[in-house]
C-alpha cells in the first residue's frame, strides 16, 4: 500500500505500518501530554495503543494462517489507524473455507481475552471499572486490553460485509443461495450498516466515519468483483479479446512507439518477434523512458517481459483473475505460439457491459 | 450536481439544495429536540441554520453577479452542508477580475453584518454573549447571525485556495508571476491549509474535515487545469488529434457498432455521411440502446448530434476548454468539411504527458 513502511516479517508475511498510523500515535501522545502535562502518561497512552494494535496484528495473522491452510497465501498485512488489513492473494471461493478464514481473526481475540482473563484472575483479581484509567498500572492496562479484545470480537462480527461478520454472513448465505446472490445480499446489508456507522460516527467518533467509508466502498467493490466473475463464467479468452490492435517490433524505437501511442486509442502495445509476443510496452513505462532521454532506445529495453500470455481457448475467468492479481491490464493472446489477439481489462468490462445490456433486453422480451 | 434538488431561480440563476443539506437540517432539529425535548427550540435551531445559509446564498450571488459584470455567467448555485458553491462558466483569467469576483462574496457578508449591527444598535443595543443561546429571542438570533457573518468573512478570506482568500492570493501573485506559477504556489499553500483544517477538524468538528478534503482536492484539480492550459498554449488541434480511428456510416446497425467497439480500443465513433461527420456514437449511448432491444437500429438514431466539430487549425486550448464545458470527451476534427482526425480528452492528456517527459529530458540536457 502507498505511504506504508515495512516493520518486519512474521510467518513469511511482510508487515507494514501506514504513515497515518504513526501520525495517530504521535497525535494521541501529544493530546495525552497536553491534558496531563506528564510525559510518562503520554508514553503509557502510546504503549496501550501499541498493545491494542498488537492484538489487531495477531487477529490479521489469524486470517492469514487459516487461509494458508487452504493453500491461499497472504501478500502482506498493513496496520492502519482504523484497523489491520491482510491482503490475501484471493478470497477462498468455497463457502466453508471463507467461513473459517473469517472466523479465525476474531477467534484470536477471544483467545487473547481468555488468556488475559485467566492471568488477571489467578494473580489477584480485577480492578473496578472506575480505577482503570490509571496510566502507570500494568494490571489496569492489561485489564483494559482484555475489555478491548472483547469489543474487537463483537465489532468485527457485525454483519458489515466486507468485515469479518459480513464474510461469515456471505459464507452462510452462499451455502444455500450460491455465491453471487449471497454476495449481493451481504453487500447490501454491509452498505446499510456502513450508513449507520457513518451517522453514529459523525455524532461521536471520526474513526467510525472512515470505517464506514471503507465498508461502503469495500462492499461495492467486492459485489462488483463477484458480479464480474459470474459474468465471465463459461467464456473463453477469445470471446473477449480485441482483434484490431497495433504491434511493435523488438527493434522499433521509442520514438516510433510514441507516434503509435498518439495516433490512436491504444495504450499498451504487444512487442512481436517472428509472430510471437516477447513483451508488452506499457504507456507508463514508455513515458518514463522518454523522460530519460531514450527516444532512440529500442522498445525491447523498456517493455515488460514478465507479462504472461494467454491461450485463446483458456478460461476467461481464470485469466482475468490472474491479470488482477499481477496488476497487468493488458496481455497478448496466442494460439500455436502466434499472437492472435490482445486482452485488456478495459475491453473485458466493455464486453460485460454489452452482454448485460443484451441480457436485460432478453429478459424484457421474456416478460413482454 | 447529483443528489440536488432545485429550489428556485434568482437573477436568472438556478439555486439547488443538496440532499445532504436537508439531512443536516433534519439531524440538527432532531438533536436539539432530543436535548431540550422542545419542538419550538428545535424549529428555532433549524430557522437559525436557514438564516445562516441564506447569508451563504447571498455570498454566492456576490460572486455570481460580479462575474456577470465581466461577462461570465454562472451555471447554478448549490447549497451543501459545508457551504455554497457557485459554478461559474469559467474563471476570469485576468488577475484583477478574479480578485474582484473573489472579494465580492465576503463583501456581501460584511454588508449583512453591518446592517445587522446598525439595526441592533439603533433598536436597543446588544445582548451579553452568555445570553445569546436563548432559542426564542429574535434579537439574540439576529445578533448570532451578525457574529456568524463576521466569522464567514474571516474564514473565507483564509488563503486556502480554491476558497475565496486563496483566489485573492492567486490573483495578487499572478500580477507579478504569471498565472501558472501563481496557481502552483496558491495550490501548495491551499493544500497545506487543508492539512491544518483536517487535523483541527479531526479534533473538533467533522465539517471541517470535509471542507479540508474539498479544499485539498480542489487545489489539486485547479492546479492541474492551469498546468494543462499552459501545456496547450500555442498548439493547434491537429497537433493532438488521433489519425488512426474507425468510423461508422449513418446506416450501420448498432450490431455492427458493437462489433467495432469490442474489436478494438476505441470507445466513441464518429458517424460519417459523404466524408463529413454527422454525429458521434458514444459507448454509453450504444450500450443503453442495446438494453432497449435495438440491435438493428441504425446508428444515426442513437448518435449524439449536438457534438460540435473542430477545425484542424483551431487553437487546441480553446477547443479543449469547450469540450470540458460541454462534457464532450470526443469530437471529430474537420478540414474543408471532411473528417481528418478525432480529438479525445484522453489523447490530449496523453500528449501532455509525452511532451512533459520530453521537456524534462530537455531540461536535464540543458543542465548536464
Amino acid at each position: 500500500m502507498k505511504w506504508s513502511t515495512r516493520i518486519g516479517r512474521l510467518f513469511g508475511i511482510d508487515v507494514y505500518v501506514h504513515f497515518t498510523f504513526l501520525l495517530l500515535l504521535a497525535f494521541l501522545g501529544f493530546v495525552t501530554w497536553q491534558r496531563t502535562h506528564d510525559v510518562y502518561a503520554a508514553l503509557a497512552g502510546v504503549a496501550f495503543i501499541l498493545g491494542l494494535f498488537g492484538c489487531v496484528l495477531l487477529h490479521e495473522f489469524g486470517h492469514a494462517l487459516m487461509a494458508r491452510r487452504y493453500g491461499i497465501e497472504t501478500r502482506d498485512i498493513t496496520l492502519l489507524p482504523i484497523g489491520g488489513l491482510a491482503r490475501l492473494e484471493r478470497m477462498p471461493e468455497h463457502p466453508l473455507q471463507e467461513l473459517w478464514v473469517a472466523l479465525a481473526g476474531p477467534a484470536v481475540n477471544v483467545v487473547i481475552a481468555l488468556v488475559l482473563y485467566a492471568g488477571l484472575a489467578f494473580t489477584g483479581g480485577f480492578l473496578e471499572a472506575t480505577n482503570l484509567d490509571v496510566p502507570f498500572d500494568l494490571r489496569a492496562m492489561l485489564q483494559r486490553l482484555m475489555v478491548v479484545n472483547v469489543f474487537l470480537v463483537l465489532f468485527n462480527l457485525l454483519p458489515a460485509f466486507p468485515m469479518d461478520g459480513g464474510r461469515v454472513l456471505r459464507a452462510l448465505l452462499a451455502t444455500k443461495l450460491g455465491r453471487r446472490r449471497a454476495t449481493a445480499i451481504a453487500a447490501n446489508v454491509g452498505q446499510a450498516m456502513a450508513i449507520v456507522f457513518g451517522i453514529v460516527g459523525f455524532m461521536s467518533n471520526p474513526f467510525l466515519v472512515f470505517i464506514a467509508i471503507f465498508v461502503y466502498l469495500g462492499a461495492q467493490a467486492e459485489a462488483g468483483m463477484v458480479e464480474m466473475q459470474s459474468a465471465l463464467e463459461g467464456l473463453r479468452v477469445r470471446d473477449a479479446m480485441m482483434t484490431r490492435f497495433r504491434t511493435l517490433g523488438a527493434d522499433d524505437t521509442l520514438a516510433k512507439a510514441t507516434d503509435e501511442l498518439l495516433a490512436g486509442s491504444q495504450q499498451d502495445f504487444p512487442v512481436i518477434a517472428e509472430g510471437a509476443p516477447v513483451g508488452i510496452l506499457r504507456r507508463n513505462d514508455l513515458v518514463k523512458a522518454l523522460g530519460q532521454n531514450r527516444r532512440d532506445t529500442p522498445v525491447s529495453e523498456v517493455m515488460c517481459r514478465e507479462c504472461a500470455t494467454a491461450e485463446a481457448g483458456s478460461s476467461l475467468k481464470r485469466v482475468v483473475e490472474s491479470m488482477h492479481e499481477r496488476q497487468c491490464g493488458t496481455i497478448p493472446v496466442v494460439q500455436a505460439g502466434q499472437i492472435v489477439g490482445l486482452l485488456t481489462l478495459e475491453n473485458v468490462s466493455e464486453m460485460i457491459m454489452v452482454n448485460a445490456a443484451l441480457e436485460q433486453r432478453g429478459q424484457a422480451l421474456a416478460h413482454g
